[in-house]
């Protein structure tokens, strides 16, 4: 069955299977078995909420992928990727979550009647959607096949972003650019958190410029004050006060793929500290983008912003930046490049990050980023938002 | 520090604590490690959307648990949880997403500070978050320890829910049965698919009765038509269109408890199979509750909802229901009982379902759910959204 309206054209999802197949071929895999939903999508089109079952796709030497999971998602399968119907195989209702059943027997089955239970199969040790028992499972029911760790090979195979990408790319940043615009218009005093969130993810599945929405792999993480202090915390009903900084981190998504920004709200007076912080973040912010270029290395991208910031007083542990594309559920990283020291991957035209720099000072976060675009002629932000504080009186 | 407004009294994390530490004991285990986040969450109150890095909390067999994760989440630790400030530990950034580096070699370090490193360690090897690479670090940096899998001991020990858990299922079964009302308000012909998404998911983050209303752990699921007859599809911008069944798969939350809950929506003529649908569901679902208590199995409840179906033609391949409480994404089940053959389980008051009797037909999907609470007089339903299809004209 055909995807009435698929997000990439079958030119697109050829190449993308002709890159995959040549990691596989430098990484010496015989057949390659993916587990993370982002790798899966990009490679076969698939877009189901089915990840809290065990899933994937398995790929081979020819022939097209195999769609594997839960038979009533087969049916989702059947509607969404670009491989032949023959290519869906679907397991029994009842080894989901059974603990005397384990759903990777039936891959094991699979595995043999394609012949590659002899072969050396690469699988994701480190996605979050293959187990401690998905792995033995298979170790046990395919001893004669050499299992070789293949964490983050299809992710890396998507670093360089295609025209139609950065296109959805772009869709993404408007949604998120319309989503800081809203808050920026709606916060006040004694508004209750949640009621703003609310709106937050409204605004965001209405999408924006006529192009819908999709759902974010995070939810709007909007700490206040000392909440703010930590990064991940989402919302309750506490009333926006005076004088205190929430963040806000969201993402705009266009079918997948993932824009994240970050803004610092302020209702009434900045403290000093954080007008001092923002100075220093947009300082080195716009240090960071000024060099960032093909051929600049990721590294080179967090020295230069750790440096400026150091040179204001201010410090920061935590890595400022990572790759972004198309993303799932829990993370709309893409799990491949950090801009910290020691990663020494050189920028390329096509690559897009989220530049992160936020600092969690001892009261109170801030948080000022740009999802941003290597291209040519350097750095293009995903993302009209006004850089800087958002201050209302 | 401790929290300014928890979940749970600290009578009730002890009572959980010790709980725990008798399903350990019975396991035979001397410590465990969890990392299914709504394990953590039960069992410390930590909250936070950090689950898509490495984190987990460890469980002797005296002093109070120790939480374990991202240095940055350890901030979100310190405002969450109701352990001592110092049972809060903390890694480097550098391990996050580092291939060279994996986090669980710090973890191992921490085992063996506490001295356990020659113990019988439970893990969750069946867990979304507990990958075949963190087990493989684990299993080489502590060479002397056990590893024996405690997949689900936690989420067992959660089965019977406290007072207040049920008043936290009530919120959230008041929020849900809100969404429900405000998709048969709105709902019309031409609207597109995302902007009722969106007011879905505003109305579910609003609340109810005055309760705030938190993420669910899975985004609506609202596929119309042939789209329908696949469970997990999302959302696109299409329009709703006259005389397909659109399903909304969708649930309430409150702080972190979800209760979902199904409906179908037909504009217009309601063709003829789906009305005699609708029928075979309502009565096998009337007949499921009716049996509902105390000392019946699981698996006597699908044999009857099944049983029922086939009286009237219908059939039904996959699980009616599943047990729910507290969760986080990617699932809103607790991943313990199944209402399915095989599954042995006596029902006890103090339990609760989402009951989920979906059919996929060949030409749509219907979806009429009830979350429901296992009490001494039977089956009480956790929302008050009218029974059948919802029809507009």
């Amino acid at each position: 069955m055909t995807h009435p309206n698929p997000a990439f054209s079958p030119e697109e999802y050829a190449a993308r299977l002709a890159r995959v197949r040549s990691a596989m071929e430098h990484a010496g895999l015989d057949c390659l078995f993916i587990t993370d939903p982002s790798n899966m999508g990009w490679l076969t089109g698939y877009d189901g909420w089915s990840f809290y079952v065990h899933q994937g796709v398995l790929v081979g030497p020819d022939v097209p992928p195999r769609w594997w999971g839960r038979t009533m998602d087969g049916a989702g399968a059947l509607r969404t990727v670009w491989m032949p119907d023959d290519h869906i195989h679907g397991y029994d209702d009842s080894f989901v979550q059974n603990p005397v059943k384990h759903p990777m027997l039936d891959l094991c089955g699979l595995v043999r009647a394609c012949g590659w239970d002899t072969r050396r199969i690469g699988i994701e040790k480190d996605n979050y959607y293959f187990t401690a028992a998905a792995y033995e499972t298979l170790l046990t029911g395919l001893p004669q096949a050499a299992m070789i760790d293949a964490t983050g090979l299809v992710n890396w195979c998507r670093a360089l972003k295609s025209p139609t990408e950065i296109t959805y790319l772009r869709r993404a940043g408007a949604i998120v650019t319309r989503m800081h615009a809203h808050i920026a218009e709606v916060a006040e005093e004694g508004m209750r958190k949640n009621d703003l969130v609310a709106q937050i993810m409204a605004t965001g599945i209405e999408g924006a410029d006529g192009h819908w929405g999709d759902y974010p792999a995070i939810v709007p993480m909007a700490p206040s004050g000392r909440d703010a202090t930590a990064p991940h915390l989402t919302w309750d009903d506490s009333p926006l006060t005076r004088g205190v900084p929430t963040f806000f981190e969201i993402a705009g998504a266009y079918r997948r793929y993932q824009c994240p920004q970050s803004r610092t709200l302020f209702l009434g007076e900045v403290p000093d500290t954080y007008r001092r912080a923002e100075a220093a973040v947009g300082e080195a912010t716009e240090a960071v983008l000024g060099m960032a270029q093909p051929g600049v290395r990721c590294e080179d991208l967090a020295r230069v912003f750790n440096g400026t910031l150091a040179a204001h007083g201010f410090h920061k542990d935590s890595r400022v930046g990572y790759s972004i594309g198309m993303s799932y559920p829990p993370d709309w990283g893409e799990r491949t490049m950090s801009l910290r020291a020691g990663d020494t991957t050189t920028l390329q035209a096509g690559m897009t990050f989220h530049f992160m720099p936020a600092l969690w000072l001892d009261d109170g976060g801030i948080e000022i980023t740009e999802p941003i675009l290597i291209t040519d002629r350097g750095a293009e932000r995903l993302c009209a938002t006004p850089p800087g504080l958002v201050v209302k009186a």
